[in-house]
């Protein structure tokens, strides 16, 4: 049923129905019980949602070079790419129109906490000057996705210039913790 | 027949119709003929993108201290505050969730602009450092506003860790550009 609800989802989206699909057309166009499709995910906010996780996490392995500068620019490069299509715009843009106020936790920010969190951990056990995790959250990823689904361009070079500055602030922190020591 | 439009996307967005409403049903609840609205405004995504600029610009003037850093922090926090609001998050949801594929400029991005541009040229004449109008847009606003619209908390505090860092990059580069003279 995954898949079909999957591809139904896509199929929506792709037409234009991103902001106004419900569970019962979701079901339809599926061929499936809309009553399993209640069940399995509740909402339609839960089920965009993870339809868009599937999207963004598929065949993206984090880079591992040894050296977080690098990492950092492939990664934020991977990303840009990949959040600049227009399908995955268009998933991004109905998974926000979607909420309503305050979300517990991001899906999409979560995953990159996660990844952010394992370069960072890496680059610090081989005693690189690291930015924050939360830095590279709110320095790298967040006008990423800023920029996708308010329909700015999003392209390698952007996502380059928010890495380079991001590098630059764990740089003078470094030097100021050492300053202080 | 322009605040009539306005209160009826604003009543429509209220009453949760922000992804589904078109033209005719905001003629409609305003109670003017749809033809003039669809020749003022065109399309939905104007109207919403004017209503959304409209609700952001009122009331807020720019911060004016003879100091970048507490220019920069009180403005991010006025900015904080006002998109943090459920309206507010509403009409910024509805905004990009009307959107197709790439903009040409985004009015919030243009306004965020030109009021970054006027606090750092006043800075530059002060010779203070300072960072570029781009690190301000990417840094602090783009943030900012990918935590509205995504349902993440939007506060003073985020908005001022935001702020430390851009400001911390500006000393950076003003350091790296006296060491290369």
């Amino acid at each position: 049923m995954q898949s079909a609800v999957y591809a139904a989802v896509g199929q929506l989206v792709g037409q234009g129905h991103r902001e106004t699909m419900t569970i019962p057309q979701v079901a339809e166009v599926a061929g499936v019980n809309p009553t399993s499709v209640y069940r399995r995910w509740g909402t339609m906010e839960v089920l965009l949602e993870e339809v868009a996780v599937a999207a963004l996490t598929q065949g993206e392995p984090l880079p591992d070079h040894g050296d977080l500068a690098r990492e950092l620019d492939e990664w934020a490069r991977i990303i840009a790419d990949d959040i600049g299509r227009p399908k995955r715009r268009a998933y991004l843009r109905a998974m926000v129109s979607a909420r309503e106020g305050l979300v517990e936790e991001c899906p999409c920010w979560a995953i990159r906490r996660e990844q952010a969190d394992e370069m960072i951990g890496r680059a610090r056990e081989r005693t690189e000057a690291t930015p924050s995790v939360r830095q590279v959250l709110d320095h790298i990823i967040a006008p990423l996705y800023h920029h996708a689904v308010f329909g700015l361009a999003v392209d390698g070079e952007y996502a380059a210039d928010l890495v380079a500055d991001v590098l630059r602030l764990a740089t003078v922190d470094a030097e100021a913790s050492a300053a202080s020591r």
